[in-house]
Protein backbone atom coordinates (compact mmCIF):
# COMPACT_ATOMS: atom_id res chain seq x y z
CA UNK A 1 0.00 0.00 0.00
CA UNK A 2 0.93 3.22 -1.22
CA UNK A 3 2.52 5.21 2.42
CA UNK A 4 0.54 8.64 2.06
CA UNK A 5 -2.53 6.26 2.07
CA UNK A 6 -1.40 4.20 5.46
CA UNK A 7 -0.42 7.09 6.86
CA UNK A 8 -4.44 8.29 6.07
CA UNK A 9 -5.41 5.34 7.18
CA UNK A 10 -3.60 5.90 10.44
CA UNK A 11 -4.81 9.23 10.85
CA UNK A 12 -8.05 8.04 10.74
CA UNK A 13 -7.96 5.66 13.49
CA UNK A 14 -5.98 7.74 15.57
CA UNK A 15 -8.88 10.31 15.61
CA UNK A 16 -11.25 7.85 16.45
CA UNK A 17 -9.48 6.17 19.14
CA UNK A 18 -7.82 9.75 20.65
CA UNK A 19 -11.66 11.24 20.54
CA UNK A 20 -12.91 8.29 22.60
CA UNK A 21 -10.45 8.92 24.74
CA UNK A 22 -11.20 12.69 25.15
CA UNK A 23 -7.76 13.44 24.00
CA UNK A 24 -8.41 16.48 22.25
CA UNK A 25 -4.94 17.58 22.19
CA UNK A 26 -4.00 14.64 19.85
CA UNK A 27 -7.09 15.00 17.63
CA UNK A 28 -6.15 19.03 17.35
CA UNK A 29 -2.80 17.31 16.00
CA UNK A 30 -5.01 15.96 13.41
CA UNK A 31 -6.29 19.19 11.73
CA UNK A 32 -4.44 21.98 10.17
CA UNK A 33 -4.85 25.49 11.84
CA UNK A 34 -7.51 26.55 9.63
CA UNK A 35 -9.63 23.47 9.26
CA UNK A 36 -13.68 23.74 8.69
CA UNK A 37 -15.97 21.39 9.37
CA UNK A 38 -19.16 21.48 7.73
CA UNK A 39 -22.15 19.73 9.37
CA UNK A 40 -26.20 19.73 8.35
CA UNK A 41 -28.14 22.21 10.22
CA UNK A 42 -25.26 24.31 11.52
CA UNK A 43 -22.87 27.03 10.25
CA UNK A 44 -19.14 26.12 9.15
CA UNK A 45 -17.10 25.56 12.57
CA UNK A 46 -13.76 27.02 11.22
CA UNK A 47 -10.37 27.09 12.81
CA UNK A 48 -8.65 24.51 15.38
CA UNK A 49 -9.22 26.74 18.09
CA UNK A 50 -13.23 27.01 17.56
CA UNK A 51 -13.07 22.76 17.13
CA UNK A 52 -11.31 22.64 20.36
CA UNK A 53 -13.85 25.00 22.15
CA UNK A 54 -17.15 22.67 21.11
CA UNK A 55 -14.49 19.62 22.50
CA UNK A 56 -16.20 21.16 26.08
CA UNK A 57 -19.83 20.47 25.43
CA UNK A 58 -19.14 16.57 25.06
CA UNK A 59 -17.61 16.48 28.55
CA UNK A 60 -21.15 14.55 29.81
CA UNK A 61 -21.04 11.79 27.07
CA UNK A 62 -19.05 8.91 25.42
CA UNK A 63 -18.69 8.40 21.96
CA UNK A 64 -17.60 5.45 20.46
CA UNK A 65 -17.02 5.69 16.70
CA UNK A 66 -15.88 2.65 13.81
CA UNK A 67 -15.19 4.08 10.34
CA UNK A 68 -14.84 2.04 7.30
CA UNK A 69 -12.88 3.85 4.46
CA UNK A 70 -14.52 3.83 0.86
CA UNK A 71 -12.06 5.58 -0.88
CA UNK A 72 -8.72 7.36 -0.58
CA UNK A 73 -6.87 9.24 -3.36
CA UNK A 74 -3.67 10.78 -2.85
CA UNK A 75 -3.10 13.97 -5.50
CA UNK A 76 0.38 14.83 -4.51
CA UNK A 77 0.48 17.12 -1.58
CA UNK A 78 -3.37 16.54 -1.52
CA UNK A 79 -5.59 13.89 -0.81
CA UNK A 80 -9.18 12.94 -0.38
CA UNK A 81 -11.07 10.34 1.89
CA UNK A 82 -14.17 9.40 1.82
CA UNK A 83 -15.81 7.20 4.94
CA UNK A 84 -19.06 5.64 6.07
CA UNK A 85 -18.94 6.60 10.12
CA UNK A 86 -20.57 5.23 12.29
CA UNK A 87 -20.90 6.57 15.99
CA UNK A 88 -22.78 5.88 19.00
CA UNK A 89 -23.51 9.03 22.09
CA UNK A 90 -23.98 7.72 25.54
CA UNK A 91 -24.95 10.22 27.91
CA UNK A 92 -22.27 9.52 31.11
CA UNK A 93 -25.70 10.20 33.67
CA UNK A 94 -26.95 7.07 31.98
CA UNK A 95 -29.45 8.22 29.43
CA UNK A 96 -30.39 6.41 25.97
CA UNK A 97 -27.22 5.69 23.61
CA UNK A 98 -27.97 7.96 20.10
CA UNK A 99 -27.13 6.43 17.16
CA UNK A 100 -25.57 8.30 14.23
CA UNK A 101 -24.30 6.82 10.79
CA UNK A 102 -23.27 7.94 6.98
CA UNK A 103 -20.77 9.41 5.06
CA UNK A 104 -17.80 11.65 5.29
CA UNK A 105 -16.04 13.48 2.97
CA UNK A 106 -12.95 15.17 3.90
CA UNK A 107 -9.72 16.89 2.16
CA UNK A 108 -6.29 16.80 3.35
CA UNK A 109 -3.01 17.84 3.24
CA UNK A 110 0.40 17.27 4.17
CA UNK A 111 1.83 19.74 6.09
CA UNK A 112 5.38 19.58 6.78
CA UNK A 113 5.73 16.09 5.87
CA UNK A 114 2.72 15.41 7.94
CA UNK A 115 -1.24 14.54 6.87
CA UNK A 116 -4.00 16.49 8.26
CA UNK A 117 -7.45 17.68 7.86
CA UNK A 118 -8.37 21.03 6.18
CA UNK A 119 -12.04 20.42 5.32
CA UNK A 120 -13.98 17.98 6.64
CA UNK A 121 -18.12 17.45 5.38
CA UNK A 122 -19.57 15.10 7.89
CA UNK A 123 -23.13 13.85 6.71
CA UNK A 124 -24.04 11.61 9.50
CA UNK A 125 -27.79 11.08 10.15
CA UNK A 126 -29.16 9.35 13.01
CA UNK A 127 -30.32 5.85 12.92
CA UNK A 128 -33.77 5.21 14.22
CA UNK A 129 -33.59 3.10 17.27
CA UNK B 1 -8.53 35.24 -11.63
CA UNK B 2 -7.25 32.27 -12.33
CA UNK B 3 -9.06 30.36 -15.57
CA UNK B 4 -9.56 26.90 -13.52
CA UNK B 5 -11.27 28.98 -10.61
CA UNK B 6 -13.34 30.62 -13.58
CA UNK B 7 -14.39 27.26 -15.09
CA UNK B 8 -15.19 26.07 -11.94
CA UNK B 9 -18.00 29.36 -10.88
CA UNK B 10 -19.22 28.59 -14.22
CA UNK B 11 -19.95 25.34 -13.68
CA UNK B 12 -21.48 25.59 -10.51
CA UNK B 13 -23.42 28.18 -12.40
CA UNK B 14 -24.35 25.93 -15.13
CA UNK B 15 -25.65 23.43 -12.72
CA UNK B 16 -28.08 25.59 -11.37
CA UNK B 17 -29.05 27.22 -14.26
CA UNK B 18 -30.01 23.65 -15.75
CA UNK B 19 -31.17 21.77 -13.01
CA UNK B 20 -34.02 24.90 -12.72
CA UNK B 21 -34.80 24.37 -16.43
CA UNK B 22 -35.03 20.52 -15.95
CA UNK B 23 -32.29 20.26 -18.53
CA UNK B 24 -30.53 17.16 -17.22
CA UNK B 25 -28.36 16.20 -20.36
CA UNK B 26 -26.22 18.88 -19.31
CA UNK B 27 -26.44 18.69 -15.65
CA UNK B 28 -25.12 15.16 -16.60
CA UNK B 29 -21.78 16.25 -18.38
CA UNK B 30 -20.89 18.05 -15.46
CA UNK B 31 -20.37 15.54 -13.73
CA UNK B 32 -17.43 12.06 -13.95
CA UNK B 33 -19.21 8.77 -15.03
CA UNK B 34 -18.18 7.58 -12.02
CA UNK B 35 -18.80 10.43 -9.66
CA UNK B 36 -20.42 9.91 -6.10
CA UNK B 37 -23.10 11.90 -4.19
CA UNK B 38 -23.22 11.63 -0.69
CA UNK B 39 -25.96 12.93 1.47
CA UNK B 40 -27.31 12.19 4.86
CA UNK B 41 -29.77 9.64 5.71
CA UNK B 42 -29.67 8.28 2.04
CA UNK B 43 -26.94 5.35 1.01
CA UNK B 44 -24.49 6.99 -1.72
CA UNK B 45 -25.48 7.72 -5.11
CA UNK B 46 -22.92 5.96 -7.30
CA UNK B 47 -22.38 7.46 -11.32
CA UNK B 48 -23.61 9.41 -13.52
CA UNK B 49 -26.32 6.54 -14.64
CA UNK B 50 -28.40 6.51 -11.02
CA UNK B 51 -27.67 10.24 -11.26
CA UNK B 52 -29.92 10.45 -14.38
CA UNK B 53 -32.77 7.96 -12.98
CA UNK B 54 -33.29 9.85 -9.86
CA UNK B 55 -33.86 13.04 -11.85
CA UNK B 56 -37.25 11.43 -12.97
CA UNK B 57 -38.88 12.03 -9.45
CA UNK B 58 -38.18 15.47 -9.36
CA UNK B 59 -40.75 15.83 -12.46
CA UNK B 60 -43.22 16.88 -10.25
CA UNK B 61 -41.67 19.45 -8.55
CA UNK B 62 -39.73 22.97 -9.74
CA UNK B 63 -36.29 23.10 -7.67
CA UNK B 64 -34.78 26.79 -7.91
CA UNK B 65 -31.16 26.91 -6.29
CA UNK B 66 -29.18 29.94 -5.42
CA UNK B 67 -25.36 29.04 -4.65
CA UNK B 68 -22.45 31.49 -2.66
CA UNK B 69 -19.05 30.17 -3.59
CA UNK B 70 -17.33 29.91 0.10
CA UNK B 71 -13.88 28.77 -1.39
CA UNK B 72 -12.51 27.12 -4.42
CA UNK B 73 -8.75 25.23 -4.24
CA UNK B 74 -7.08 24.34 -7.31
CA UNK B 75 -4.33 21.71 -6.95
CA UNK B 76 -3.34 21.10 -10.43
CA UNK B 77 -6.19 19.03 -12.57
CA UNK B 78 -7.91 18.42 -9.17
CA UNK B 79 -9.71 20.93 -7.29
CA UNK B 80 -12.35 21.52 -4.13
CA UNK B 81 -15.14 23.87 -3.50
CA UNK B 82 -16.94 24.65 -0.75
CA UNK B 83 -20.32 26.23 -1.62
CA UNK B 84 -23.00 27.35 0.62
CA UNK B 85 -26.43 25.94 -1.41
CA UNK B 86 -29.89 27.34 -0.62
CA UNK B 87 -32.95 25.75 -2.63
CA UNK B 88 -36.83 25.50 -2.50
CA UNK B 89 -38.63 23.24 -3.71
CA UNK B 90 -42.05 23.55 -4.69
CA UNK B 91 -44.63 21.04 -6.02
CA UNK B 92 -45.93 21.68 -9.17
CA UNK B 93 -49.44 20.79 -8.15
CA UNK B 94 -49.40 24.18 -6.09
CA UNK B 95 -48.55 22.35 -2.45
CA UNK B 96 -46.31 24.36 0.27
CA UNK B 97 -42.75 25.24 -0.85
CA UNK B 98 -40.13 23.27 1.23
CA UNK B 99 -36.59 25.15 1.88
CA UNK B 100 -33.66 23.80 2.44
CA UNK B 101 -29.63 24.98 2.68
CA UNK B 102 -26.51 24.11 3.87
CA UNK B 103 -22.96 23.68 2.88
CA UNK B 104 -21.70 21.22 -0.37
CA UNK B 105 -18.29 20.36 -0.55
CA UNK B 106 -17.23 19.03 -4.07
CA UNK B 107 -14.44 17.28 -5.44
CA UNK B 108 -13.37 18.35 -9.02
CA UNK B 109 -11.28 16.44 -11.91
CA UNK B 110 -9.43 18.32 -15.23
CA UNK B 111 -10.56 15.44 -17.69
CA UNK B 112 -9.70 15.77 -21.32
CA UNK B 113 -9.49 19.50 -20.38
CA UNK B 114 -12.67 20.07 -18.82
CA UNK B 115 -13.81 20.41 -15.05
CA UNK B 116 -16.55 17.76 -13.86
CA UNK B 117 -17.21 16.66 -10.22
CA UNK B 118 -15.96 13.45 -9.15
CA UNK B 119 -17.29 13.53 -5.63
CA UNK B 120 -19.59 15.89 -4.08
CA UNK B 121 -20.82 15.81 0.00
CA UNK B 122 -24.43 17.95 -0.06
CA UNK B 123 -25.67 18.63 3.44
CA UNK B 124 -28.36 20.80 2.84
CA UNK B 125 -30.70 20.93 5.98
CA UNK B 126 -34.78 21.66 6.01
CA UNK B 127 -34.74 25.19 6.96
CA UNK B 128 -38.11 25.66 9.64
CA UNK B 129 -40.84 27.70 7.44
Amino acid sequence: MHDDEQAIRELVATWLRASRAGDTETVLGLMAEDVVFLVPGHPPLRGRAAFAAGQAGLRDVDIEGRSEIEEIRVLGDWAYVWTTLSIVVTPKSGGAPVRRSGPTLSVLQKQHGKWVIVRDANMLAVVPG
